[in-house]
């Protein structure tokens, strides 16, 4: 790695929660700098938060097209770009960079629509450039032991699943910009909870497990007066080869910050995570004692160890997981500079589990609309 | 109260858990005396029973109809029975006890058939004795005030109930005697963990809410290979008044011991309790910070003091809570000795709550033979 | 065991808190039954206290004395008494029934004084009768696990034992009953906190490690202004054999109802308990992940067993902890009834014990006085 | 803040874990840049290191002495630098640096002597440098909330201070780097656990409290064989105007990995904090409920907030800790940059917290030399 990865940022001007988290994402590892930025929808707050950001003045644009076009086009252009929109906006801006051949590191979900998720994975699967899903949570260790040991038969064949992702902030009306846009169907698209947070939840779940979710019922409700999409959803599901499970996200759960949990249970033995606790991973291996196994610490394995820059006992936290996504990226971006395979333990939400994830939100509000009627995930 | 309540006991030989847990209960606030018992089907057993447990040899009876006869004809026979024989034989012995006028302590499910269970409760109806049914769980300080604080307004408006309990001690076939009949339907009737735990969940949360469940939609699984019914089932719940929720019980959960846990939420806050921990209670009023209520310890009331025995930090357990059950059934058997009126705050679960119970596993399986379709209650 | 073992109680009226315990501790598993009591100092609460709990009127008496003469004169007199008192009255009080050769089981410390604990010793050790002293916290199942363990060498040679025992109820000056004897050296003995929960500390301490306490230097406070004795103490702990450790008790620390916590560290593995959860113990093999064991749970032991009564996840507590100690005492009282020797696995605080507790307490003011100066603790 | 504050590093070469630590500290914010390095006393070492972190040629230096020297005079030099050797090294390097007018950010203990450190102390006072010790824990946003509270009068006068630091990792002899030079008394130091440990848990007791520390009686111990320096101690603690306390720190605790924990008890309320789970403030005001305060969550205030990055329920750890002390002190260097004031809000431990850590090393090792008296601090 000769050089950091030049990185372009589309959205997460100066009030935004998610763009924040990106850019110190992508900085933790060192792997990336921050070059240039249409970092709003108003060319006039974008021309601030590039500034507060040090950016250099012709390298902050009016909008991301300007940016794409030019960008493609400078010698030491961005490599990369990375998509902090709110959904609506994800897929055209994706779209103008993956066609220059711009790497594009993407917030979740994909799209807002499964019309612009479908052709988005066209356009991707077109495009020489890598397409990155921020699922961050992914990116946590102990998620990558949990999937490692999974995988490794440690639970045997998986019967259950319980994935849970609730959340307080939108138990009453808010309208700051956060709680506006998440809670707008035009630019949130069709799944409010399901789209901002159960979709982390069910890609969690999958990529821990392994498993392909088969067909789901789901009844979601808008509790909140006035609110135009789910504030809450309760989900079964069927994992195909058998498994079954349950999903619910809520944002209206009072004393839930952001308790995203998932627990596996198999023939042999069950785990549990939870996320405001990431460090840890209970194991019990049927008939023996709980285990706890810590991140870096006794019983963690290669796919944690590899995702972890500090001993036991010092927590890491979302930043990091986050980061572990950025540099993942990286070292496949890198891999691509130097026309080498991506080394094979590199692992990162795709464009693939992006459209899974939005046809988990289009499946549940099909299900409800058909009073929670069983319906294909595809 | 001059003298204790004078106990029978059907069912609970010697080598059955609940019938030791029921004697304990009964004896620990001193409000019962065992003096009879038909504690086996098999006349030898009881006998043998029977006599490990002090009883006079003419008061331990071959079976349950005699001593219903017998003893409701001694001037000193038992005031109340306690049954604890696995399920299909509750509908028949407390049949023989509620005529006879002898009060009845019965462990739940109430009946294993729904026909069963409507039977009871007219028979109950009739009857001047009273009916207890053992939804032990209810007895706990913790979850009494979780009752009181939602009754009086701490929670708001109920939005989103989210009830489990899962086991792991059926995650492989098991033939010792606690296994086999809970696994047999002709004893256990059609629900297997639905029966045995999803009903105290059930009522748990019905308890705790004050809310009736208006229909349910139930997936229902038999993991283990060649079991007849349910160990595991995912259920969604819709509740009078609009509140939703979940359910999941379990017996195949390496890693549960018998982690039942409700979590309650409304418009104003939070409420958590897990039965593993039952003197703790999670509280959040929205926007103020998580307060540990601790039994009888500072933010707890007048209806967990009721049920409480030793200073805050002096834990209370599973057997504690099952004697306040005996304890509310004592308070009102006495009242009715006396022919007073039972007091007010004295509760217990019915023999209607028990037909909830049976109404739940029915359409628990009703729902599953069709899809996990909605069925009302009734 | 023909009939119940017949009890008597010193002490222990209608608001005493731990009479109670010791009444329902000893109903718990049916093996005593209450049959007399001197139940207060003032003969007239005696009276008021025994009818309430329905002793006949010839068997409540006005002292202890008379009732001990009384006592071990009528054929079905009393087999055991429970002694509940205040400290100071524990010494003359088992003296009457010691050298009548009635059975004692009293609560701790000992006695109010090192000349009484000794004039004690010498007088249960010359009588025929048993000597039990409720530390009760050692009847815990799990303690009785981690005993097993240290003295199956699973940690090794013990290094490091970290005992505390904080509590918040006299965070501020109190005047009801159970917090005036409490903080009154006549009535409590030298010892404030030391006395109280210390000495329980230091009981667990030995306990489970089987080490004897060689030396301590002691820093003793009463911070609530007027109070005459400790209300918090830091002690330094050398036993025999080189581990050494620490003790802390605190009656000032508020957000600790009531926190016994035991920590024991050897060359190859940590063990960690506490009182409020006291059906887990947490077990880290050195270099392997922290194990969570529970009662009657996977990977817990014979001695833990021999000391439930119901499955692993339903929560037993404080009372059957305390009932356990009852429950051996039950079976040493038995063995000697029938001539035989005590059973080898039946374990309970003795006399002996006693006085290493009042030589605790003894030491902790003695080295206190000397600027927390090294003291022996003999 | 035009441009990223040149950073050098004196030590923190590729098997090192703590100089990574402080990479990573100072580019999470972006406030520094990493230009210069002395990383190992080996010069091959050293270069190989900075070729690894992509430092020019010409700024990777054999020693620091010609590294402070070049930097210095060049025109873009480096403004700070970051010592992160063995502790033995502190001195030299920082005087070299100090002298020199670059500002200091070094790694705890600050010195192996306290001949070093009075040294130290004056350097730093004469020059217009700023000296900034990385007692990384108290950047942890819960600690400020901590102290905010303590001095805001949340818990009244303080009483009691229970400082606790144990680990495991020196359980058994260990010979890879980080553990040689912490046990060798040469590099490290006459302080083991004292020292590497030790001296965090009594610089966050000060911090959290605000107290002085008046003196303290230590009995320490090297329970390893073979092994020269403390890995295991017991402090009692006596503190200006009358709190008290414990101090324990442990290398050789199976179980605990880095369990550094806080709990402050005063008049009126009390606190508890553990590093472990480090988004967590247990408050208990007397009387009242135990509240679960969280990082950026309700009840958390400005102190709190101005440390933290991501919303609550989104888990930030030691990294971002750390980075926390590296923002302040980049707040204080471009104060100083601008001839400005150090804005008041801006905290940061000084050489002169560092002096106090080094005399607490040097009174332990005193008092535990004359049996564990008494000893002033100073």
């Amino acid at each position: 790695m000769k050089h950091a990865i030049r990185l372009g940022m589309v959205g997460g001007g100066n009030d935004a929660f998610i763009g924040a988290v990106h850019r110190i994402a992508a900085r933790i590892d060192g792997k990336f700098e921050l070059v240039a930025g249409a970092l709003s929808s108003s060319a006039e707050k974008s021309r601030a938060s590039g500034e507060a950001l040090g950016l250099p003045a012709d390298r902050i644009y009016e909008d991301f097209k300007r940016m794409a076009i030019r960008e493609a086009r400078l010698k030491n252009g961005i490599e990369a770009v990375a998509i902090v929109t709110p959904n609506h906006v994800h897929y055209a801006a994706a779209r103008e960079f993956l066609k220059r051949g711009i790497h594009v590191i993407c917030d979740k979900p994909l799209t807002s629509t499964l019309a612009d998720a479908r052709k988005l994975v066209k356009i991707a699967e077109a495009s020489d450039a890598l397409f990155v899903l921020t699922h961050n949570y992914t990116g946590y260790p102990m998620v990558r032991q949990a999937k490692e040991m999974v995988a490794g038969g440690a639970l045997g064949k998986i019967r259950v699943v319980q994935a849970e992702y609730p959340q307080d902030w939108l138990t009453i009306h808010q309208d700051f910009k956060q709680a506006e846009w998440r809670t707008d169907p035009a630019r949130s698209g069709a799944g409010g909870s399901t789209g901002d947070i159960g979709t982390h939840a069910f890609n969690l779940a999958c990529f821990v497990t392994g498993l392909e979710l088969e067909s789901l019922a789901a009844d979601i409700q808008a509790f909140v007066p006035g609110r135009q999409i789910d504030d809450n959803a309760h989900v079964m599901l069927r994992f195909e080869g058998g498994a079954r499970g349950m999903l619910w996200c809520s944002q209206v759960a009072p004393g839930n910050e952001n308790a995203l949990r998932l627990r596996v249970y198999g023939e042999k033995g069950g785990l549990e995570w939870v996320q405001e606790d990431p460090n840890y991973l209970w194991h019990t291996p049927f008939g023996e004692p709980k285990r706890l196994i810590t991140r870096n610490g006794a019983g963690a394995g290669e796919a944690a160890a590899r995702m972890s820059r500090v001993p036991p006992g010092h927590p890491e936290g979302y930043l990091e997981g986050f980061a572990n996504i950025y540099s993942e990226a990286a070292a496949a971006i890198i891999a691509k500079r130097n026309n080498r395979t991506t080394p094979q333990d590199v692992t990162y939400p795709t464009v693939h589990d992006g459209l899974k994830g939005v046809q988990f939100v289009d499946a549940c509000v099909r299900s409800s609309a058909r009073n929670a009627a069983w319906v294909m995930l595809k």
